[in-house]
């Protein structure tokens, strides 16, 4: 525990924070700095990892498009399926889609049927928890497929925000702010 | 070489087709079929990584948003940065810009200033090689901050469209179609 707030630590002094981006008033969290240090990178990776073996899902789940940087590099270490989560018209095949508010209007979440089955546990893997109306999305999602979410992981949480609220299954982070 | 090819096959026979997708007449080729199988997913990364070594870049850099699928898993291998080319409006920080022709009207790529130093190597990744307008583009913008793209790799290549032509450095595709 001692040793991962170290490791924590070096992720957290990573990531760079832009004032008033994407508009005044708000503090961008830039995961990318994280992406550009390999070491840090690679620490990241650990952390998502030991996390994710922890709940032992059947697959990864990542959201278009953040999460397609950090879900991918968790499955391949645990040998675990990679589903995306895309926007709208992107799937090809059978899909299942869901419209969901954001800030100005609604955005629609897609996930192919084939994608998982009945009953199989799934972790839900994203950048950022803000006001968690996204990964709330995604998990009514993934339910209608008859599988479960066991967690939702993100690598930065905007405490304030108050997301976890939001979500109905239980958020991991791995820094917060 | 031998063993490669059988590791190509592997790769190809676990990407599915879809006829009449995004629209009639086109064969939408599916990357994500190959990241729903570990064992070909680990194999495609082996290629990935493989390809990326003999190149000896300084940085990977991933288009948005299926570039971010694979270029984090082949700079995490290798220890090398990680920096993404993303649409107009989603990086923080000071970006260098350029817009570029898409089927119906235009489209606009980023990249944060200090992402690249002058001189640097790239290789550029992206799953599919079409037309080539996007690669040409990221190629140019990758130019405009003083470095060079050695490669630009990809998993799948449409060569009926001879998306090479359109690309002023090297392509290397995994598989043809």
């Amino acid at each position: 525990m001692a040793n991962n707030e170290k490791l924590i630590k070096i992720v957290r002094d990573n990531i760079r924070s832009y004032a008033d981006f994407p508009k005044p008033g708000i503090i961008f969290r830039d995961i990318f700095s994280v992406l550009k240090v390999p070491e840090a990178f690679k620490i990241l990776q650990e952390l998502l990892v030991q996390r994710v073996k922890l709940k032992a899902p059947d697959a990864v789940i990542g959201l278009e498009s953040r999460g397609f940087l950090l879900g991918p590099i968790i499955a391949l270490q645990l040998g675990l399926p990679f589903v995306p989560i895309r926007k709208k018209g992107k799937l090809p095949g059978k899909i299942k889609q869901l419209s969901y508010t954001i800030e100005y209007g609604e955005d629609t979440f897609e996930i192919q049927t084939d994608g998982l089955q009945k009953g199989q546990n799934v972790v839900l893997v994203d950048d950022l928890l803000a006001t968690g109306g996204s990964l709330r999305a995604a998990c009514t999602l993934v339910n209608q497929l008859g599988a479960k979410v066991v967690e939702c992981l993100v690598v930065m949480e905007l405490k304030d925000l108050n997301g976890q609220e939001n979500i109905p299954v239980p958020v991991h982070s791995i820094v917060q702010f």
